[in-house]
């Protein structure tokens, strides 16, 4: 029996660059920041999928005002695609299925998430995969650790060979009905990693959203190559209604399933997620939980992250909250705080991104 | 009947700029920052003594490292004893002391304190110098408006005019001991501000330190007068053993008296106590307490304190505390913290002082 063909890698590049300001910036988003470890979180997402024996050369799709970073950062052999327009995720991956061979099973992954553990993602990928090919639509379900009310769960059905059907979608849930899915064990977190046949993919997007399969299959067909950049064409893009790839294929297939996934994912959506990523790395954090990153002081703090470019960070009987000085902005927040950084005029009026 | 004479200023400079680190350095110390308002707290000092009708010229007591900054923020005429050596509050009072006629009356003020009644400063000061002329030794008593653990205390005796005995001296008590003394309406803070004759002052100095006094004697005998400065011979100056006024001399004379002085006063002793006086400052505080100096954006914020020289300063969610951004350092402080900022690396290795 021959292995089964390799998967296809589709990265998605984007953000906005305001919830982790001012260290992301609209210029520079989170991916593109080395925030957990001395690697980008668009560097790690390509190493995720760096096996050769199990993965293809990725397909990465961005806006343009962002390929030179991702050319910067690329490892190896990759083929670009320019969204010509923000449409959300379902376009994006559609445009990437399009130039796919119909049998290729291709894997979405954000290049915006943080993973622990590598090898956890590689077994998931690898059993998404193999349902992919069952014409089955995966999603990687994250086992939750905490009631998060910020992200979307997805409950399990009935099992499947490595993972199970997904019986419903819940949109981001209240506090009290967090606890309740917690408690069941039933439910996962969505973490937005896809697995699926590139022709199953497409198909059930014409079935569900044929206008938005029709505009980029013209798109695609309209495109033009550019070394290893694709540019699908504008016009037809631009008239795309945009929408994610949940509300647009995943909650109307009757062929959506998942499969389990624990390997220490975060989305890194705030200053206090991030501050959880970073305490979870081995030998980061002190005795009283703080980290610094850059010159720092900690005197009788707990739960203090403290991150600078530069100048000294000095803290002095705080806990749980996070520290942040870039380029001229300095940002203090509690953890609920984070939340709302976004929100900031700091934030909100930054520079246009080029 | 002849108007009294003069009240003759007596205005000490010296700090060690650690306590109000960043903005407060060895080379730049707290006397000479506008901490409160556009004047800095000497600039205020000299201001407040500055009715000529009421007051002489003052007389300036300081270490040579704060000369320049003294003569650049002089208000007029003056003379400037400088300090061949630091050796706390009694020698400095003892050298102007020595300088003045033995019937002047002098009043003994530190440049590093804020009063926000400067009316009521003026009215305390010419009672405390109509005692002072029948051989008190007189010291401001502060109304206290709180249980502080951090000054000395003074128990009211027999009433005086325009004043009383001081029965007794307190150091910092402890929190139980200073709310009984609160309640009991008998104690006031130890304000650091004293009236005396000179000559008489001079007389219990000699009998209560008598090496102390004869060393003075020495230092003004032997010193040199280079047109405003007078420079106090070095060697008998250096061999005098350091102590405080009231160590040296009020706690030990049976002539001690104070006046209540009740007229918005701080030591601004941390940057818990800055964020005080600048809340009480009239339109400065925005209605949930926030005080804002430079730019700074506070979101879902009570009480904090935001002091920036060029950085935005964002804050998200916290409460009394206060934020500090200051050529190249950044500080960030609960109230109770504010305490412990003098130890911290950056207050304690700092460049030397010229």
């Amino acid at each position: 029996m021959s292995a089964p063909a390799r998967i296809h890698p589709v990265i998605l590049c984007g953000g906005s660059g305001t919830r982790l300001w001012p260290v992301s910036r609209k210029a520079r988003p989170k991916p593109f920041l080395p925030l957990v470890g001395s690697r980008t979180l668009f560097e790690a997402a390509q190493d995720r999928v760096g096996d050769c024996e199990s993965f293809a050369a990725p397909i990465i799709v961005a806006g343009a005002q962002h390929c030179e970073l991702i050319e910067a950062q690329a490892r190896g052999q990759h083929r670009l695609v320019i969204e010509p327009a923000a449409k959300n995720t379902a376009p994006a991956i559609a445009l990437a299925a399009a130039l796919l061979p119909a049998e290729a099973v291709m894997l979405v992954c954000p290049s915006d998430h943080h993973i622990a553990d590598e090898t956890a993602f590689v077994a998931a990928a690898l059993a998404a995969a193999s349902l992919a090919r069952e014409d089955w639509l995966v999603s990687f379900g994250i086992a939750p650790d905490h009631p998060e009310t910020g992200y979307g769960y997805l409950r399990r059905g009935e099992p499947l060979p490595g993972g199970y059907r997904i019986a419903r979608f819940v949109e981001k849930p209240d506090l009290a009905t967090a606890q309740s899915y917690l408690a069941t064990g039933e439910y996962s977190w969505n973490g937005g990693i896809f697995a699926f046949r590139a022709g199953h993919f497409l198909d059930e997007l014409a079935r569900h959203r044929p206008d938005m399969a029709r505009l980029v299959g013209e798109a695609v067909a309209g495109g033009r190559e550019e070394g290893t950049r694709f540019h699908p064409a504008a016009e037809p893009f631009a008239a795309i209604e945009g929408d994610s790839v949940d509300y647009a294929v995943m909650e109307n297939t009757d062929r959506a399933a998942m499969v389990p996934a624990d390997m220490g994912w975060s989305d890194i959506g705030n200053w206090a997620a991030l501050a959880d990523a970073l305490a979870a790395e081995p030998g980061l954090a002190d005795p009283d939980r703080n980290v610094a990153r850059g010159p720092a002081d900690l005197d009788s703090c707990r739960g203090v992250l403290a991150l600078s470019d530069g100048p000294r960070v000095s803290v002095v009987g705080l806990e749980d909250i996070c520290v942040v000085v870039c380029e001229g902005e300095v940002l203090v927040t509690t953890r609920a705080g984070a939340q709302r950084v976004g929100k900031l005029p700091g934030a909100v009026n930054q520079e246009p991104a080029r």
